[in-house]
């Protein structure tokens, strides 16, 4: 376990992704980044639009993790809570708030600043706001939670620039094995490796290519040595069992 | 609500979804699927591969849901872990399943049984296995819990396979309008009518497309003819406030 690498847990709002009508992308795009920046996410939830079931899965992980993410329900419509569910969870008022209002009104110029577009400036006290250069209105951070939009093409802007700024880059090292062999036939030999190496993470993964079919093997340490040691060592097992093992590292 | 649907939790399990490495596409599909014989799913937990975790929230979603439906964990490697955390969680001996070894010692004739592959026939005691015309190594339903293997496409055959075997077809009504006016300016009137109708659900949700901004809404409920009110009065609305509504019904 690196002390250096930080947990966190997302949650996502949204019936919309219940229902199946839209396909969740913000989790995975949430998981790649956070994991870049020494945040590694070890669990995510996703909830309906209902009070009650965000305020205790919120409450729920930021007691749990060090960080916890949300996307979606800060938009200007009546299923849009998260703002108040937020302010309940973590007992905070609800104001307007002047420095998301003046973002808006610039914004907004000579467009009317609705009941409905105001909402989203309606936020809990004692934030910090996160810039939002896409569609202006601002996610923003209570406790130790990040409020983020739902819109996959505006979080992720918003994602990026808050994370680079806030964190430094903190890639886990890992290396990836693939292989011709079966899981069903390596697996024991796999699982002793992984009991001897407690240090090292290895996941098995069975993939489908190119009309082959064959396992990945990822594994992560933090000890550069071991996971040298520990690859090396599924690399000639492989080799020798006439695996066809090859080396396939992202970075 | 409509009485005759039903509630149902998703677990999706696998660390290689909370780092990154693979889009979770199963969820989508569950809600999909099951949405169409008459289960909402109510909420997506992702977890990793941590026995203690899983059995923690396959406990609080058999208690809260009629139906849970688990993924991923239940091949032969190290960490699939699944099996035995069910057995954990729902106090059943875990047991070499005959039936599914029968159909497992078939698939693999000329091969070996390794002892990796039996593993996937260890399965808790008192269950019903729910068969993989794919892989073959079987799912089963243990109390209300239904444990389907990650690997997408043999999910996808099992999953379709078995609902149309258990359950019956049962869609919910709804009609989509879709609007160019913004989320801020319509956003006060969805509400109202919202208020006014407590058993029609009004989702708001924005979209990008073909370099045009607009809004889609969609509308659900188990009492077709208040969908049919509802719906219209929306569409008009839009109409005489130059929204260029649509209708875009899916079924």
């Amino acid at each position: 376990m690196n002390l250096c690498r930080k947990t966190s847990g997302l949650l996502i709002i949204g019936n919309e992704i219940l229902s199946g009508k839209t396909i969740d992308i913000n989790s995975n795009f949430f998981c790649r980044e956070l994991s870049n920046f020494g945040i590694d996410v070890k669990e995510i939830s996703v909830v309906s639009d209902e009070k009650k079931k965000i305020i205790r899965k919120v409450r729920e992980f930021s007691e749990n993790y060090d960080y916890v993410f949300t996307s979606g329900g800060i938009g200007p419509t009546h299923d849009d809570i998260t703002n108040v569910s937020m302010a309940t969870a973590f007992n905070r008022k609800l104001t307007y708030n002047k420095k998301a209002k003046e973002i808006l009104s610039i914004h907004y110029e000579g467009n009317e600043l609705t009941k409905a577009r105001l909402k989203m400036t309606l936020l809990p006290e004692n934030i910090q706001l996160i810039s939002n250069p896409v569609s202006v209105a601002p996610g923003y951070i209570i406790k130790n939670v990040h409020v983020f939009p739902g819109v996959p093409s505006i979080l992720k802007v918003m994602l990026v620039e808050f994370l680079n700024y806030r964190f430094k880059k903190n890639i886990k090292p890992q290396k990836t094995i693939s292989t011709t062999l079966p899981e069903g036939v390596i697996g024991e030999f796999i699982e002793k490796i992984q009991i001897q190496n407690k240090n090292v993470d290895i996941g098995s993964y069975p993939y489908f290519k190119n009309n082959n079919f064959g396992v990945s093997l990822v594994i992560k340490s933090d000890d550069s040595f071991l996971l040298e040691k520990v690859s090396d060592e599924i690399f000639q097992y492989l080799f020798l069992n006439n695996g066809n093992p090859k080396y396939f590292n992202v970075f």
